[in-house]
This record gives C-alpha cells, sequence and structure tokens, in this order.
C-alpha cells in the first residue's frame, strides 16, 4: 500500500505563493492588507504563536499590528479595543489569541469581533454560516485540514470521518466543513466511551483533544487517513505516530503537517478580506 | 423490558400549560406576545402548517398575525416584509414558512430575520449560538426533540446518537443539540454508505430524512430509544414504526410524538421572546 506523508509545509508554500501575487496587486492599488493580532497577558505559548502569525504576515507583505495588552485588561477594555479595530478601515482582519487570562469573558470577546474581519473563524455566526455551506472564513485549523485532503485529493464523500474533540475553533467546525463534503461524520470527545471502537472505524480520523500521543496505533483501521491538528508541547501531536503510521494510507506528520497550513490560512483570510473591503461600497 | 412510548400531546400539554400562566402575566402588565406567520404562494400544506400554528398560538393567548403573500412574490418584497416586521416592536416572533416558492432565495429571507425574533430557529447566527451552547431559540423539532428526551429522563451523556438526515433546522441543529449534552453523535445522510451498520450502533436513533418508514426494524439495536421526526404524506413518520418498536426501549410515535412538542417549542420561543422584549432598554 502506498504510504502518503501529507506534507503541511508543501502545502503552506502553495498558498502563501499565490497570496505573495495577490498582496502585491493589493498594494498597487494602494491596499495593503493588514492584520490586527491582540495578545493579552505574557503567557510564553501565546507569545510564541502571536509572533509567528505577524512574522508570516510580514514574510508575504501583509502589513502586522501587533496589540499587546496586560494581563489585568478587563473585558470592557478588551471589547473596546476589538470595536476600535472594526471600525479601522485600515484592518482587515482581526485575530485575539486564544486563550485570555481567565477572569475575561473569552467568548464575548470573540462574540464583538465584525464577522467582515473575523480571519480567523472564532465567532459564532462565522461557524454557523459555515456549517451551512456559506461561511466566509472557517475556523483556520479546520480549512487547513480541508485545504490538505484537497491537495492531496483524499476522496471525502461517503467517507466515515470521526473527529476527536469539539472545541468551538476545531472540532465543531472540521465536523461540519467534513459533513459539507458529503461525509458521514461522527464527532467524539472526552464523554465518549467506546473511542477506539469508533475511530476503528474511521476512514479519515481528525485528532483535535489536546492530549499527546493519545491515538493508538491499534485504535486506526488499515488505510485510513490521520490528520492529526495536536499540537503539544515539546512538538508532540495528538497521534501516536509511530505506531498510527503503520495501519495509516496518509498521514500529518508534527511538526509539519497541520500547523503551517493553517497559518496560512489565516494569511489567505486576511487578503481575502482586504480584497473584499475594496468592493464594499461603505468604504 | 420496559417499553415506554413517548408521548408527545403529553409533553406538549406541560409546556403549554405553563406558557398560558405566562401569556396571563404579560398580559397583564400591557404586552400581547404576538408571532407573525408569513406564507408565500398556496401550497395546501404549508397552508396547513401555517394555519395549525396559528391556531396554536390563539388557544393560548398568543396573537397570530398571519401574513400571506402571492406565490410570484420576489425575494426583494419579502425581506422587506421582514424586515417590516423585524422594526415593529409588537411583533416578538417571526416565522417564514418552509418551503418558499424556488424562485425566491429562502435563505436569504430566513437570513434577514432578527436574531431577537428568529423563535423558529432558521438563521445561521442562531443556529451557530446554538451549536457553542448558548442559544435563545434553536430551531423548533431539536428543541422539542431535546425536550422529550428531557421529560422522560433519557440518559444522553456518552450515549451515541445517530442522527439521520442533516437538513439546516432539523439534522443539523438536533446533532448541534445532542454534542452538546455530551453524546457522541454520528450524523448519517444520502451519501453516507453503511447506514443500517451505523444506526445498530446508536442508543439513540434521530430520523430526520423526510422518507416515509426509511428506518428499518433490523437496523436498530436492543434498547435504542427511537425519535422520529418524519411527518411525511399520510401521518407517516421516517421510522417504521411496527418494526422498530420491537427492539426500541423507547419510541414517538407519528403523529403524536415530535410533532406536538415542535408546535409548543414555537410557542415557548414566542413567550421568551415577549419576556425578553420587556427588558431591553430600547423598547
Amino acid at each position: 500500500m502506498e504510504k502518503v506523508i501529507l506534507d503541511g509545509k508543501l502545502v503552506a508554500k502553495k498558498i502563501t505563493d499565490t497570496l505573495k501575487e495577490r498582496v502585491t496587486s493589493l498594494k498597487s492599488k494602494g491596499i495593503t492588507p493588514c492584520l490586527a493580532t491582540i495578545l493579552v497577558g505574557d503567557d510564553p505559548s501565546s507569545e510564541t504563536y502571536v509572533k509567528m502569525k505577524g512574522n508570516a504576515c510580514e514574510r508575504i507583505g501583509i502589513q502586522s499590528l501587533r496589540i499587546h495588552l496586560p494581563k489585568e485588561t478587563e473585558t470592557k477594555k478588551l471589547l473596546e479595543t476589538i470595536e476600535k479595530l472594526n471600525l479601522d478601515p485600515s484592518i482587515h482582519g482581526i485575530l485575539l489569541q486564544h486563550p485570555v487570562p481567565s477572569h475575561i469573558d473569552e467568548r464575548k470577546a470573540f462574540e464583538a469581533i465584525d464577522i467582515k474581519k473575523d480571519v480567523d473563524g472564532v465567532t459564532s455566526t462565522g461557524y454557523g454560516q459555515t456549517a451551512f455551506g456559506f461561511g466566509t472564513y472557517p475556523s483556520c485549523t479546520p480549512a487547513a485540514i480541508m485545504e490538505i485532503i484537497k491537495h492531496y485529493n483524499i476522496h471525502i464523500d461517503g467517507k466515515h470521518a470521526v473527529v476527536i474533540g469539539r472545541s468551538p475553533i476545531l472540532g465543531k467546525p472540521v465536523s461540519a466543513l467534513l459533513l459539507n463534503e458529503n461525509a458521514t461524520v461522527t464527532t467524539c470527545h472526552s464523554h465518549t466511551t467506546n473511542l477506539p471502537e469508533i475511530v476503528k472505524q474511521a476512514d479519515i480520523v481528525v485528532a483535535a483533544v489536546g492530549k499527546p500521543n493519545f491515538i493508538q496505533g491499534d485504535w486506526v483501521k488499515k488505510g485510513a487517513v490521520i490528520l492529526d491538528a495536536g499540537y503539544n508541547k515539546g512538538n508532540i501531536g495528538d497521534v501516536d505516530y509511530e505506531a498510527c503510521y503503520e495501519n495509516a494510507s496518509a498521514i500529518t506528520p508534527v511538526p509539519g503537517g497541520v500547523g503551517p497550513v493553517t497559518i496560512s490560512m489565516l494569511l489567505k483570510h486576511t487578503v481575502d478580506a482586504a480584497e473584499k473591503s475594496m468592493n464594499i461600497p461603505s468604504l
């Protein structure tokens, strides 16, 4: 059986190469795409992520406005910051780095992001539109998973996809996107009682659980496609890669799988939003 | 094994009895809850449904404003009608009877309904909020299914629920609601290849496919709970009732199962909306 390592760096490069041209074209029309990133507090991982995203923007000519708020920031102040960015026509996308400090109402903050600038796909409206098949910016990791599947011509229609995880930015939207592509979709989570048995049925496995090496090799059906959206400390995915590799027909490594494509989807959405902003009569 | 016929009329009566008191209390404060129903064209089934809903409103003291537009109505005109109802403070809920004639952009019309008046749960925003666990008015049939489950103390947490159907007002939201109650949820549809095998695993089966007697008796696991949201010509459900009854531990009949509770959820949402309208500072 042919075994395919799903190379996220390759997919990401293909996407960003096209984006560079689109950014150049936008700039020639006087528009510089701009992503505002908001970091609250000083969690080192979050700082790293925001920095990575900002740098990725700049590498392809997207401007990055980095807003860093102190960890004691109140929800009200964060909402005001978001509202200001919503109203600023030079900002095309807004990313609020998750998680925010626990005293902040994170959901309220996410919901405050203008749907037109929700390039990270965190609002419930964005999710609803995605699930109904007309979303503009699906959450970036789910969008990345779909891009990888598309790039490698993996057949989804009629396949059984098992998603492990049900977070609003990962498990739920990836389930919705797979369903829209005519997969039969099972969404599993911490209350699922017979997880190995369910995963064993999957033609496509999406691991989005946030536990290192959680998906075991003997859970995986021969020939299954495995997409590991996990990214745990020490560059470890949710899938026990070595063990799952044996049965899989295709598998994403960690790092170098879903991660790089996620960032490129964020960039793509930001460029999309900048292009759309040119056609909005009110601007 | 004890066998339970899930009596929708009983559940509906319990709900409407409470609503009557709430309507009386609202009226004593000068508010008459009002549901606007919009029917476009003259499909006889749709006419019957809208009439039933209007009559159900009136039986418990909710005012029913019945708008009947000719079948050649354009999308634009329908949107204007909805917008007028959105702005009218005496209207608390808006129901656009599905389906509208095919030349109308039905999704656009649904999306035009103000989220505060979307008591039928048809907007993508309402769906997204429901899926994220903070929806105000989930779509009525899914809400009815959850009410029946609750009334009969059916255990959901950790159970495997299989939903057959993925429509925006039924299969998708009922999958979301079951997931939020910690079921492991599989959503199936016309592209599902091994449906009997998947249904066989279900502790809870939700039939939402719109095909008479579609779910066969030998698909059903011994002890499964079966909720039939189908309502086909001749009062026939999606479940082959006689055959499925044998294996089921609990089952909804058609008629008299999910249907009556669906209407009572519409009434409940309308009363909820009327109560909420009193607390809105802008009114």
